[in-house]
């Protein structure tokens, strides 16, 4: 994470405790953006996705948010017609206090899945969270959005242009039921730039694939994933709507460096993670064959549990390859890498590979493991955690 | 299982401890088929396949062999040229002692992945396994080639006709890295019926699908699945080569009903697993998209833990049917049942559901989850287990 964390001018967050389904602690919080501000969001594509995300896609259809609206505790997930009318009552009701329209209002929810919203309780806690708005409330916002995280991610980036500093923030939330499609867990980035609707949503659109979609701990997506990204407006400099301009290059290098650090800090927060694993697959002859491999090594439960031993069981990252669907896959060119120790050579054990050089990669906190397909020129890196004795304990204790 | 365990004549079955990687008890097997025994067989699709499984498929080409070895605690995979040299010099030492061709020994391993085979130790052990041969090995057979399982699997079946009884008789390894694909872990199952090797094989191959085929612990396959059928030709019944006669019929349904307790059997004792649970997909507009459905709650760690935790949770049983690729599904349309317990019906909890009724079969040791997508006629049911603690320690603790 970033030392310091800087405030956006033109975003300014509020927390409360509405008592959702934790006690004593934040679980809402509402940001507030500037008037211009533009808004781009990407969501989930699990088929079953939850009532916050149908509205949220919605009202970003009819125009520019003033709010967002975040809970935690409950997803409002599989909740039906209830569920949809909560989220409509939710936002009307901010709306309401905050002197702005209802679809101005972008909800998004996170927590147990088939469980009806508290409305009432969350309504009593708005103009709490309303009175609480200020530009220093990112830290307070990070840990209100969190669920099964054992730890706030937040980070910011700067640059300076013709003398002036432009400030790129984010948090994001996410340990469990992870990985994510075309989307993330919940997250939120913001500048103080002013760029247009369009090129803020393919800066978006562009970064969230090396990023958030490239995360996973267990395979499960899930059914509430947002990542919205604004830009305030509040910055001197003049507006962005071309993207081949450099100061457009320099804010997507900064949002993607931005993703990318909070991508590893889900990962590295997965449940029951010990581990933080770079998964990379080279010589592909395709990217979705790349992904395909490197998806099977990152999910597979035998790599995984290997791992949390320190384990540098070569043949099961191997028998992944195996299995990963890969046509006329010849065993004989491939090589693995654990780090920068050659555990296969053309199939088998490397001939100079020693259990005592596997063994000092395996019991590093952060490892790469480097598969090698000799196939073409496609690439691909995943990121993933290992298989604990906690994932199961957090995952048959806690309702998702 | 069955209450007994009937022999096959025509098949004697011989064990020995050969010290390959366990300490007292046996683990190496030989089966010695009489003369004109027909054998079919399916292995493995996994790319990453072992010496043993290469070098069984060539003999088998050759002609019809008279004797298996099979040995536990080393697989004999991901070991290069010694692997095949290894397995090539065990089959030779075998047929010398036997007095048999070389190509007329099937060779078959399961254990750790990545160690060279101990030949010399095999080959000392060889004249015991030989000297021990008798129809009545079948028990203790199937604990020789256990691994991580915690119990052997065997079953037999027979019917009359015209006043001969036939019997079928198998048994089969396996508990963790399961998700066969067209083939199994170690199973061979062997009748005293003649029949055509043509006939057998097209046998195999139609009842590996809805029986190994269909069932998955942990979502891996394994580098050394085999699965064999014999048929001695002891019976005094006639030659079957015909795919229409009824007794053929009546051989099949015996062959398919082994299969699918012997699959069972598997997945009851996989790696750390607590439940049964059989995942049956209704309702798809083809049978891929069943199985794809099917495969991705069977896989979903979070489904599994909340088994374990004896938790309905039937949010995250949605979530996987969400993600599971299936295009322009409408989780409108969706019915999801736990045992005889409609949880949800049209994308949301079921009105008349209660939370007692379905922890009343969650806390069963076999259960059905039965999702109605909606959509078409195609159905496919797949088993699989539940994800526990124990998963963790075993496969942190073991080498496969």
């Amino acid at each position: 994470m970033s030392d310091s964390v800087h405030t956006i001018a033109g975003v300014r967050l509020g927390v409360a405790a509405a008592g959702i389904s934790y006690a004593d602690r934040d679980d809402l919080l509402v940001m507030e953006l500037a008037e211009g501000a533009q808004c781009a969001a990407v969501f989930t594509r699990n088929a079953f996705c939850a009532a916050p995300v149908h509205l949220a896609k919605q009202h970003l259809r009819q125009g520019s948010p003033r709010l967002l609206l975040i809970n935690s505790g409950n997803a409002n997930a599989g909740t039906g017609e209830q569920g949809m009318d909560d989220a409509v009552n939710c936002c009307r009701g901010l709306a309401d206090l905050a002197a702005c329209e209802p679809h101005q209002v972008l909800p998004f929810s996170t927590g147990v899945i088939g469980e009806t919203l508290p409305v009432e309780r969350m309504q009593l806690a708005f103009p709490k969270a309303l009175a609480a708005l200020t530009e220093a409330g990112w830290e307070s916002a990070s840990r209100a959005i969190m669920t099964t995280d054992t730890r706030p991610k937040l980070a910011s980036r700067s640059f300076q242009v013709d003398g002036v500093t432009v400030r790129v923030t984010g948090m994001a939330k996410g340990s469990g039921m992870i990985r994510p499609d075309m989307a993330t867990m919940l997250a939120y980035l913001a500048t103080d730039l002013a760029v247009s609707r369009e090129l803020l949503q393919s800066c978006l659109d562009r970064v969230v694939k090396p990023s958030f979609n490239s995360i996973t701990v267990d395979g499960d997506t899930s059914t509430n994933d947002a990542c919205v990204l604004i830009a305030t407006g509040a910055s001197s400099l003049p507006p962005l709507s071309d993207a081949d301009s450099p100061l457009y290059q320099q804010l997507a290098d900064a949002v993607l460096g931005l993703c990318m650090e909070l991508a590893r800090a889900i990962v590295a927060d997965g449940e029951g993670a010990t581990k933080l694993v770079d998964v990379e697959v080279n010589g592909a002859a395709s990217e979705s064959e790349a992904r395909e491999v490197a998806y099977t090594i990152a999910h597979s439960p035998l790599v995984k549990t290997a791992l949390f031993a320190s384990d540098p069981n070569w043949g099961r990252i191997l028998a992944a390859v195996g299995r990963a669907g890969i046509e006329d896959l010849v065993i004989d060119t491939i090589e693995i890498w654990l780090g920068d120790v050659c555990i296969v050579r053309q199939g088998g054990r490397a001939d100079d590979y020693t259990e005592a050089a596997g063994q000092a990669v395996m019991q590093q906190s952060e490892i790469t493991i480097r598969v090698e397909l000799g196939r073409g020129s496609a690439t691909t890196k995943v990121v993933t955690c290992d298989l604990s004795y906690d994932y199961v304990k957090i995952n048959a204790e806690y309702r998702s």
